[in-house]
């Protein structure tokens, strides 16, 4: 292993960029000064396209799951009943969340490695009429698994006015996201995962129907106070101390996402989604999700004939190639190769080649190259699966 | 292609390790206080370690040919002849250098791709004794070779006292390199090959025999005196202003050597240089030389069934990944790779399967995963070809 080299394809925290590592190493400002203004004024614009939104995307200084809190804390009215939708390890953290504010939460779990079904939410819904809010996750980190949270919106609609609360922490910015066009009510996400950020920003942005909730909710609140980070966003400023060197590499994060075009990264994630996916198919390991729920930003397998865990260890050994395990349930079962947001086909093809050098290693025999050859077409294919 | 990424695989400068990245953007000293002697005191064993010398390594603010300069108007007297091995471009300009000082200067071209065959110099040195130095390349960076100094040095000394002065500029630091025990009088390299540096510093030692020389030189010099540079070093300073942020980053180049290991940075080299050959053997694309005269740090490749820069082109459009073409005669006619310094065998799999999608690309039918499986092959072989 060279020292000094991190192959870091773990679904977040992802790698930095170059230019986005250097602009987060200007000095210090006044937060409160013209400069810090003139820059989140240039960023709002980046962030609302991303989201799919014309509302303001509110910049909180925390981790993903301050601003899965926010979304509870700011939504859920006192009496409210709630729905969470857990179809795996980030499902069940809001399940938690709702939980510790004594929520009334109706919890419908999914098979984890499998995408939630619209109609069976629907029915739920249907049949529960007090529910005024659904919690689901976009990409569901643990698995990844893609929940068609589009086609979610659309059926609680058609039954329903509770509001549509998606955890979109690890694909917003890799995939794409209509907020508004789909009716997604509140949308949250970090820094660490399509961002190219360190952790330590959550963005989230809410409807118009989820802002009327939203102003007239009684449950106290201060630091998540969604209201205070939109009305001081409207005059270019934020209610408490912002993560200045964030705010920097975000400036360049959207600066790099528009240099690309918000199409191309998409389909470049779907590209490398498709890569790991054939890859995998070709050595014969078995995917966690079908291709229908599969992420285009992070993959997981579930070896039936080696170790996951030896796996592991022996490509961060030989080749400092950090991939995740599996959370909960799935420790140890399952391994997790994220390919988002700094991450290129040609990163792509470095991870596969070096895991079927791993694969090798702990014993298992495989066709050296044939993954990375199944890659190779899918790139030359443009991306489709074949 | 992925915005500020760049797949750097060219024959230098290469890539810098994050960590040497950081240590150079250390704030500037000044560069005649204690800290910066402190410095120059930590470096200079390192330095010597890598040149397998016991004599003191001067560090020049310059590039290469400020240090092949350096070594031809330190070594050799006004009316001395001398002898350049020319196997490549950097021979050749050793040549131009003697010729700019109007050195009556012997050429020995040797074919560009094939290494120098000592005996056939030592004939050369013996029916002409006023040469006094005979100069020559380690690694040939314009074709890949790695000359047998070694040899060289041995058989000179068997008719003739002139000094072995070699370019060691593209592999010193990455194969080994043993001055004193192989009787080399004066080792020239440079920051941005193996050293894993930006261009900026060249680094120059000389054997006991050859300071006697330098001494009693009466050619004119001033910012390449390799005397005061020594002199300086003794007390802990440099002659003139030294590249500061340079040296902050050569102090912690050396510091991940040592964490490494020279003889694993050897290995690993060697490694890499007979997993690139073994993947164009496999696709059947000729290399430029033999396995006996190949250099850990580079590989040329001679296409004869595909445009060499329409290659280029296409692996650098897809994949910001730079190799480079030829020089002088060879220029469009092939290509050369560069692994050394930053370089894992993991960027050997990525650059390889990438440039198995390049070849596609152009037209060139292969296999596609069959080159990077002979790699890999390699790589489980512990770095034996086979």
């Amino acid at each position: 292993m060279l020292p000094d080299q991190q192959l870091l394809r773990i679904p977040g925290p992802s790698p930095i960029p170059p230019s986005v590592q250097r602009a987060m190493s200007q000095p210090m400002i006044g937060h409160r000064g013209q400069e810090t203004s003139a820059m989140l004024k240039n960023i709002g614009p980046g962030l609302k396209r991303v989201f799919g939104t014309t509302q303001e995307v509110a910049i909180i200084t925390g981790s993903g799951t301050a601003g899965l809190e926010a979304a509870v804390v700011n939504t859920v009215q006192p009496d409210d009943e709630v729905l969470v939708i857990v179809t795996g390890a980030f499902g069940d953290r809001f399940s938690k969340i709702c939980e510790a504010y004594n929520i009334h939460t109706h919890r419908l779990d999914v098979e984890w490695g499998t995408a939630l079904n619209p109609t069976e939410i629907k029915q739920y819904v249907q049949t529960h009429p007090k529910i005024k809010a659904v919690f689901s996750t976009y990409c569901e980190t643990s698995t990844g698994v893609l929940n068609p949270i589009n086609k979610l919106a659309e059926a609680v609609r058609e039954v329903s006015d509770a509001l549509i609360i998606v955890d979109g922490v690890s694909c917003v910015a890799g995939v794409e996201t209509k907020m508004d066009e789909w009716g997604i009510d509140v949308m949250v996400t970090g820094s660490q995962k399509a961002f190219m950020l360190p952790a330590g920003l959550t963005f989230i942005a809410a409807s118009e129907r989820a802002w009327e909730i939203i102003e007239n909710n009684e449950r106290p609140r201060y630091y998540l106070d969604l209201a205070k980070y939109r009305d001081n966003l409207l005059k270019d400023t934020t209610p408490f101390t912002p993560a200045l060197s964030l705010l920097f590499g975000l400036e360049q994060v959207l600066n790099l996402m528009a240099e690309e075009g918000l199409e191309q990264v998409y389909e470049r994630h779907t590209l490398m989604m498709n890569m790991t996916r054939a890859a995998f198919k070709a050595l014969e390991i078995p995917l966690l999700t079908s291709d229908a729920d599969a992420s285009p930003t992070v993959t997981a397998v579930q070896p039936n004939d080696f170790d996951a865990e030896a796996f592991r260890k022996v490509i961060k050994k030989e080749f400092g190639l950090s991939v995740a395990g599996g959370q909960q349930h799935l420790s140890g079962k399952i391994v997790r190769i994220g390919h988002m947001g700094y991450c290129s086909p040609a990163d792509v093809l470095q991870t596969i080649s070096a895991m079927e050098i791993g694969l090798m290693k702990i014993g298992k025999n495989i066709e050296l190259g044939k993954g990375t050859a199944a890659a190779q077409q899918i790139y030359l294919n443009q991306g489709v699966l074949v």
